[in-house]
């Protein structure tokens, strides 16, 4: 046993301070795993005088010169964004440090260029925190499942979306009333463009992909969209075929072997409630996982919050420190498969599709010939008449994106369809 | 890149087979992952002939020369059972290899013993497989919550109960005829006793106990009651208040500090079907995990099965793979905290109870008057009259178990009491 490793924290806000704490509150049972004790070196903030709690000579303004200092050992970084934490995090690898992150932004649009600067410098990159707050799912993914082969990963990863599509199935409201209400409940942000648009989601699906499947995905590569268009008929009719919506982050493999690539997106979906997803309500998240050998696995807590993060930060923490010790880099290869990623018009989904129809003979034939044009093949199909008018509820099967869009639009146009009451994809059925 | 890294097997049942099967199916991944090829050096078995499928130059009777050949680096172990599997445990540490293990029953007989042979020598010992088969827990606790506390770990880790006691909800049926369908659709053993009458859950908790609180706590430390006793009246009372039956794994910490403790025991209980672990059905597996800063998290999949539980395995054998490479072994100490295990009587529990009791003046003043005498609190009670008699359902608040099982004996010999139709544990209620 020698002295303490000494730990740079970039960035203080509600993770930050939660970190900090809980070093300290932990630092008996921290020794006992790995071995040394764990100290703090330092804190980079912006503004220390907005920090009264963090003892005055742990504060810098100075991040770059306070993650190289020779008596810091490793970096966590909570700062978030694109820049400076890029810079930081590259500038301590090339200081031979080991980095711990929470930043989901920057892993989904560089974690290739990341993970190469840190395997160049022999040193680690964690960021369990990164994806689902506290859920141990990458370290599961990474190494639990390092022997199997993932077919699936389909998540609810963005709790602010999720708090608002359960509250529109629960009270009926629509989205712009439930948004209005996570708003004031402090579940939605002011601006809440990154969580409603789906670009916190889309980040986590990158994330999840790239680990997934050996692949490099980028935010960029994935199909988002968000849930400002989901109505409260939309919600409506999913309860009336046993679904209920989700926003989900859906990353798979599709095909095999030479022909196989990887199709990543994020938009709402009905799923069926017997899903084990369907019941994840409210602001946690759940990630389901669907492989080769293990079959169906599910991971489950809370998305977000100081404290649950803090608690993926300091097991990244551990680890790292414990690979320091033993002088190994823990994390092997993660781009070696480099699959291609689909696009989202070539990504097999299924819709359902609410039509008002009017009710008279030969309708329900041009609608389902339709369909065939395009390749789609139907599932099921309910009609219900009232008077002169009809509702056509429709389940596909699977089939590409653009052809199932181009059914729809083609709909759209036709003079027996009345109007088109609620498009919106279905996953999990079986 | 040098040779191969060279696997001994032992054992080529259900679990073995799928382990070899996965080793040649998924060996350009496993290469990719470990950096060299993983090749099977032999496997060991009592009866050569019953392995057709196998090598035939690969098949050996004399498992203790296998595990001591020098060009064997890792050993699997999926044989089971306490002995030969620890002897040949610890040859395979004498002669300095990591050993990954499916055994439930020799790690929670002997892992305090195992693991420190394993440090001694300085080679890893990964049993991943051992609880919930292919649901990625020991190493989650161990690792991605090293930063955190536990508070408590609640298990539903035996998929032949949870069959019997879902099949026992769903169609009224008694414990004897659930577990008659159950063995004639195999999965009840034809000798239930281990899953019936706790064995097997008592095992898992044992290990649990022992990552979650770092405290060494073996099979004999742990309460264990089956199910054989539950009635088809337990489950209708249960989804009287809004509960489901299940077998539960239960390990808590109890206590802070200097005197905190921990409580393990496995028992039927009622739990609110609001709780993620009530939707758990059929042969699945989960496990629920209370943290102090990661909150509540759920951990869902398969729980028993080859496939599965080679996935298991082969997650482990990339892990100590890689650290034979590296030349570190992977995990830290587990024992360090040793709080003691606190018994049954002592550990703080909640009863529902049922009574049929004469419908006359005095009679609840009198049955509530036993709760008070031995200290125990009633949360809710409900009373139901019909002719000259009523039923009595209590919940109560925790309570010490012996005081609790005191009281139900005292109203058991009370005259007013007609009968004690039902008494089981409560979980999960706030």
């Amino acid at each position: 046993m020698s002295g303490p490793l000494k730990v740079a924290l970039l960035g203080c806000g509600t993770v930050g301070s939660a970190v900090l704490r809980l070093i300290s509150e932990q630092a008996g049972d921290l020794t006992a795993r790995i071995g040394r004790p764990v100290e703090v070196a330092g804190v980079a903030v912006r503004r220390p005088a907005h920090h009264p709690d963090v003892p005055a000579g742990l504060l810098t303004t100075d991040a770059a010169a306070l993650v190289t200092r020779d008596d810091v050992d490793l970096v966590v970084e909570v700062i978030g964004g694109i820049e400076p934490a890029r810079s930081l995090i590259l500038a301590a690898f090339a200081a031979g440090k080991s980095v711990v992150s929470a930043n989901k932004a920057l892993l989904a649009e560089d974690g290739v260029a990341l993970h190469a600067a840190a395997a160049k410098a022999g040193v680690d990159l964690y960021y369990e925190a990164a994806v689902a707050g506290a859920i141990p799912l990458l370290r599961p993914l990474r190494e639990s499942l390092a022997g199997d082969q993932l077919r699936r990963v389909v998540g609810i990863v963005n709790g602010t979306t999720n708090y608002i599509l359960s509250r529109m199935a629960e009270t009926g409201a629509g989205f712009a009333e439930a948004l209005a209400e996570a708003t004031e409940l402090g579940y939605a942000e002011a601006d809440p463009t990154a969580d409603v648009d789906g670009f916190d989601a889309a980040s986590k699906a990158a994330i999840l992909a790239s680990l997934a499947f050996h692949t490099p995905v980028t935010a960029a590569d994935v199909h988002r969209e968000g849930i400002s268009a989901v109505s409260s008929t939309d919600v409506a009719r999913a309860a009336e075929i046993g679904c209920t919506v989700k926003l989900l982050a859906i990353c798979e493999r599709v095909g095999n072997g030479d022909d196989g690539s990887v199709a990543v997106r994020v938009h709402p979906a009905m799923i069926p409630t017997s899903h084990p997803l369907a019941a994840v309500g409210g602001a946690f998240n759940a990630v389901f996982v669907e492989a080769e050998a293990a079959g169906q696995l599910m991971f489950y807590g809370q998305g977000a919050g100081g404290e649950p993060t803090a608690s993926a930060v300091l097991g990244d923490l551990v680890a790292v420190a414990r690979n320091r010790i033993t002088g190994a880099a823990g994390q092997g290869p993660t781009g070696y498969a480099a699959l291609p990623v689909r696009s989202m018009a070539d990504t097999p989904t299924r819709y359902h599709v609410s039509l008002d129809v009017a009710d008279k003979p030969g309708v329900l034939a041009t609608v389902a010939q339709e369909f065939a044009q395009h390749g789609v093949s139907i599932s099921t199909v309910r009609q219900d008449g009232h008077g002169d008018a009809a509702t056509l509820v429709i389940v596909t099967h699977s089939a590409p994106d653009a052809a199932l869009s181009a059914t729809i639009a083609a709909l759209r146009d036709m003079p027996a369809v009345r109007d088109v009451t609620s498009v919106l994809r279905v996953e999990g059925l079986s």
